[in-house]
């Protein structure tokens, strides 16, 4: 089995490393690539060929990883030379997952929660094709959600909405504590019932959505947008919390 | 040492239940009190004065453990006549604390948290005599957070407010991911970061507030009007989402 890399960056650097069978054999190409990532291709022992589209028409998975920005791109220009599975790993939206579509055949939406490079990163799957995908259970936990393209990325939202607006209620509720001198004592409370290590989370939950509070804003933006409809009284409240 | 008890409802009798010693004795009062308090004091051999004022005068620790609107009235009663330590264990706000504190000389503001019957109950204790309550860790996790009278009562405010407005929050997921038929996956993909219990725990936080949503939105206008003049943008949107 072939399967080829659009894209190599940590996560799919990161493959190559739990995908481990004598029965596979990486490709990617050096077309338009920096020498840092054809020295990593190498490292990797991952085979160079000349052309993305090579890698395309060769492989029976083709993996693209790239930025979210040019999720699309890579899906237009290589997708009609793909005949087998097109599995999309960008962090990109429902809408965008629909746009790939439009340009692949057997898509297979896709997206790897928890830090890649951690002991349990989970690889979610959606779309008819999915099945196909279910012998990387042997290299990498992954789950099959269901036949529909975009399910992944819906799913995606729900979580980011949801740790998002968690993640407001953490820095409402600190601030208020630490105005009464009890910070310590509400983590502590907390503890019993959240777990023993909620103090911990919470803070780096606080710390790291002050330290990226814009950038977490334009995704409960897009988060709100996309949920348009439904009701969103949390969501919106968190976002003009992080707004203030 | 003698503890009193004034009101012997679940929490007095678990207390007699936990506070095993050769050293103590417990005795209450049937003055007014139901035939089934009274066997139920003797089923817990507890020593049965003719009045409250008996029990105020004699006991080390008189324990107030009554319903939230009698604590006050409780108070101003026997107050006076308590010679020990007054610990209040009803379930009341900080400035009922405060009104309290007008009635009793040595004042200790006190909370179980977790459920009182379960293996791991807290109880959390301030004011300048909780120190001399601390040995009562042989029986039953005791925490001193203060010397402040009050700082009890905020910090369980404190807990509620994040409790009932994480309450709210889930109830929006799910509500949303069940519009999306991801309901499962979302307690699935949620449950990697936020515990193996995430499910079981989310699912018994909805039903339980979704049950008595008027009494907890009375709860949370409460709150709203103590911590009046903080920024409480999450808890004014739990609010108005289980105003719904």
């Amino acid at each position: 089995m072939i399967i080829g890399f659009i894209g190599f960056g940590k996560v799919s650097s990161t493959l190559t490393k739990l995908i481990k069978s004598d029965d596979i054999i990486f490709v990617s190409s050096d077309e338009a690539r920096s020498s840092n990532t054809i020295s990593n291709l190498k490292y990797h022992n991952v085979e160079i060929k000349d052309s993305f589209k090579e890698v395309a028409l060769i492989s029976d998975i083709v993996i693209s990883a790239n930025s979210p920005k040019s999720a699309v791109d890579v899906a237009q220009k290589y997708g009609e030379y793909v005949n087998g599975i097109y599995l999309d790993l960008n962090n990109v939206s429902p809408d965008t997952t629909s746009k790939i579509n439009e340009h692949v055949e057997n898509l297979v939406d896709g997206a790897i929660i928890g830090k890649i490079d951690s002991d349990n990163p989970v690889l979610y799957i959606s779309g008819k094709k999915a099945d196909k995908l279910l012998f990387l259970n042997d290299f990498i936990e992954t789950k099959k959600i269901s036949d529909k393209i975009g399910d992944v990325s819906i799913l995606k939202l729900l979580r980011s909405s949801y740790t998002k607006a968690l993640s407001a209620l953490l820095i409402e509720s600190y601030e208020i504590a630490k105005n009464h001198d009890l910070e310590d004592e509400f983590f502590d409370i907390l503890r019993l019932t959240e777990g023993d290590d909620f103090k911990e989370k919470s803070l780096s939950r606080i710390s790291n959505t002050l330290k990226s509070s814009k950038r977490k804003s334009e995704e409960l933006e897009e988060i709100l947008d996309y949920f348009n409809g439904h009701d969103l009284t949390m969501v919106k409240a968190a976002l003009e919390k992080l707004n203030q």
